[in-house]
């Protein structure tokens, strides 16, 4: 399928039309006139590892643990913001301002956001993608699942997605609005993790639909086996992610693992804020129980280890810089010469 | 100091005049109407035991550890919001509003806000009380602490506190903003922080100032031995906050010592927040060594125990009572008989 | 339709089913144990007359000009808020976040808030009740349009409306969402401003089920004539809307006429909208023309009329009354006397 | 005063010192790599010409009526948004967002803020400046008025200003922040607005030590006559502001008799809120009197007029070529030629 006619229509099905086209017909499929922050993190690395972070706090360990790209969960942002599980409930102007306040607090981090389903139909995802570059994103995941759930789905246990020509739309309507920022797309099927029968092939299918589309890269979500996994990486075009959740379908792999199966993207999403529910778990368990944590000291950061994470020290030397007085309590300012101008 | 003589001017210092009178004597110290919940459960329970939330995750979780009561510490929220030490940089709505979320997330809990200095003149301070009301706290916390820093005070890093007659007027003004509203005021004092030698006798006057000028409790920040403790207790007249930070000046108590002491309201601010630092240090340095967390899954919660703590259960319970359609895919919805309007 | 049979199941159309019961069966159709205050004013006077406000200098002007209830029209947030056109740009959370700020700043009005559809799906209207709860606002209106807008929708221009019994599950998940909380329910839709031809005994049914399912009052929006207005009043069960938009297809008619046809709640939610965006275009215009305005002062108000809707003199007496300080620069704290705790 | 030593300390007062040295001594002095927006504005024009915009929808009506450049009034945002007057209620972060809607829904325009006092010490007045240029303005103005105002300030009505040293301070912070920012900065002296009889003279002194400090320009907030005006563009150096307030105490002048006068950066922060001041003070009168506006409908744009402000048959177009089905309902999406990754 899809496989060399260009500036054809091929029906997908009966309700939909794909115009394929060369590269550069249409402003939308504009490449970028230089690269982006992330295709140069690959063009380094061969492949970047970006675990999981979802507040300013953990935007800044993650910096001191060395790591320099992250993805902001919509699963851990609904949970720590609203108290919800991950059903739809996070708004994407939500979204986009934790963005905003994790880009602000962690400068050093490349940041990609987690869009869900862009917010609705092309109007909302433009709107979305706009406020996540506006939020010093530099790049975000978007999702072909059906949202919000509808009655009419049966069991809304299982998750289902939209038809993918409507979903190349969205893919086509975030490109247009990233124009020629600094911005890297990663479009992600559910088909796969949504049946186990039909799933796979179908999500091969979606996953090449959207890199032509004009994501930057596919995610196919839920593969089950290491075999599925090579099938990903052999079968799609572009760059891949390899998604690692503790407990999901897909089996645990290291960085190096993925890396050398056909990965480029290796995100850890879940590991920090499931480190961060159990550790909530056990010191709300032992001040309910025993009224004190004087016994249980050795699970707590200690108040320097975390005055230092939120760099206190920098702060005093910015404010004795700025506003030092001597000891007879004179304040020194520096000025330019009078009369210069600051260009 | 401040005995026995009503209604008249006590000159405490060259620049003030305070003018006692009894109770109910000007409209802003009339008492409520009716007990606060925060009154009733300091009745119910001799002492009301509080540990420190930030988000609405941690508040949910300490729901769950059967908690009732919860701070929102200022420090912990200046951190995970702003990645920023607690040095003034967290303003009164950004910590109102994240008060909104928590008492939205986890409903069941009584919220005590931290409001630090109250955001400037008595006019912030009013602004600030009506946010945390309208937020739904029940209560909040202002201190004494001059803010923002200034240039004057000769060393950044030791804290200096306002003239208490100065403070006692923003109490009032919290007094005046709280009206006949379900909220509980805490005025704490750093007089002891901010000066080992003549700190402790200043911070009981302020203590018993500030508990005149309209506060339901007050707080001695930092006693240093378990005498000044228990001097506290015997010094000061209403309500006593006993504050636990793990690695502070104050030597750690339980619950239960606490409360024999004759504290009534007794915090951990802090513990929730170390705890999480520490869990999110381990697990990206886990990450950022090994590029996998498979052998190291003991501290990080289940998926289905986050899943769990984030009730999505109930949401689909919710869902599939709302919107249940039948095998024959039949949606039904329960309305009531034609014409009865709902009342 | 819908006449008069209870506790039957009705086949509406082959995917749906009503079951009728009688009021109380249920929780979410148990009555509020006493009367809400949108309740209370229709009572007092028959019919509730509400401007449309859309940030909170517009809804202290409301109050000063002698209104009692505001409506916060989401088509005017849209544009104010985002500069977007009404289009399912603005999100829920951003609406209840404009209508606190109004409720704060306008504390004598009654505030009613335009929900649009809701925002999704039923969890999705249960978030976005709760929240507007929580802002202060004392009812909503929701509405059977398609949100998102859908490709599959032909004619994207004209809007469509989603199946009645879908929409009567989103009108339930509300009630059940409100509770016992003082808040007032009014299901509009749009069936009639969607069809020329067919919309208004559809839009009759409909309203007519939605009160059943839960709401407090009706809204068919988009009557074309008096007679259509007419035909509302007999035909539908419950408190009903009467919509005047300057320029829209529904003729204009003044409060007292709309009264005695039957309307109970009134509101003209674009009339200050236009007003301003007039008033804006005026002024640039003459700025980017002339390059001052000293020509044309009769179109502005003067400073002093400015401070005096924002009521600047009030907090000039609200600081004196707190930190005055006489001519000998001493500060003047009224306390109670020692001793005598705040209850 | 502050002539030519260069490098040399000189003693302002007592309590303060100043050393001065060439530009580029000194990190946060350094001249930006480029030109700033507002500097080639500048350049290209000889003046600019700011009116002033407080929200998304008044921002594109500027656009519309050809202005390119906009004063985000901290007065209009304070009424506007919390329904405040400007008396320090408004907080940096609060004025950080709106200046981000209005910078994102008028994108022509070079939008400067008004950060009021930089919201506390040098620390907050960084944190200010960096939330300014993360929201997308092009500049500030940042004053040198006491903030909060304080008990000891004697007649509350009348605003104080800080020693000029310590906001030489504050400027020379937000200079270190702005970095390579393309960011202007302004400082504004109230020094002559707070003193009718010795302001003017260390306004002028405070001008050119702001604009030493690391200022772009200064302004001088309340000239009262014509020869003042013609003073402070003969004796501060380097860009100056000339502010018009309908009502103020500073006389109106043109543009171009503004910039024949030697001031480059012209406001008109108040004109817009004065005539939406009036205007919704009439629209709502009329309502209040007559419950309708149907014999007052030249006051108000139409809703055509309106549709038009906010670009609705725009976002009809965009949603058309995206999402664009055929008369058999088919969805045509253009996509590129399959295999060629987008860059």
């Amino acid at each position: 399928m899809f496989t060399s006619t260009k500036n054809m229509p091929i029906s997908v099905n009966r309700r939909c039309m794909i115009i394929r086209c060369e590269a550069g017909n249409g402003n939308h499929m504009a490449p970028r006139s230089s690269l982006s922050t992330v295709h140069r993190l690959i063009q380094e690395k061969g492949a970047i590892f970006i675990p999981g972070c979802y507040d300013a706090l953990s935007a800044k360990l993650m910096e001191r643990a060395g790591h320099d790209t992250a993805f902001v969960s919509g699963c851990a942002v609904s949970a720590t913001l609203l108290g919800e599980p991950d059903l739809g409930l996070l708004t994407a102007p939500e979204m986009a301002r934790k963005v905003g306040q994790i880009c602000t607090a962690a400068p050093s981090l490349t940041v990609l956001a987690d869009a869900d389903s862009g917010g609705g139909n092309v109007l909302n995802v433009q709107r979305t993608i706009k406020q996540l570059i506006a939020s010093g994103a530099k790049g975000c995941f978007i999702e072909d699942k059906e949202w919000p759930k509808r009655p009419s789905a049966g069991n809304l246990r299982n998750d289902t997605v939209i038809a993918m020509e409507e979903f190349a739309g969205k893919v086509a309507a975030a490109r247009e609005a990233i124009g020629d920022s600094d911005f890297f797309l990663v479009a992600r099927t559910d088909a796969r993790g949504t049946s186990a029968k039909y799933g796979f092939e179908d999500a091969i299918t979606r996953a090449n639909l959207y890199t032509d589309a004009g994501a930057n890269a596919s995610f196919i979500q839920g593969p089950r086996t290491e075999e599925e996994m090579r099938q990903i990486c052999k079968r799609t075009n572009g760059f891949r992610v390899g998604n690692m959740i503790e407990g999901g379908v897909t089996p645990l792999h290291s960085y190096e693992e993925l890396k050398a199966m056909g990965f480029q993207i290796i995100i850890h999403p879940m590991s920090s804020i499931f480190a961060v529910t159990k550790a909530l778990a056990d010191v709300y368990g032992t001040l309910a129980k025993k009224g004190t944590t004087r016994e249980d000291l050795s699970g707590l950061a200690t108040f320097d280890m975390f005055s230092d994470f939120v760099s206190k020290e920098e702060k005093f030397v910015t404010m004795e810089r700025l506003t030092s007085r001597d000891k007879d309590d004179k304040l020194t300012v520096r000025v330019r010469a009078p009369g210069k101008p600051v260009s």
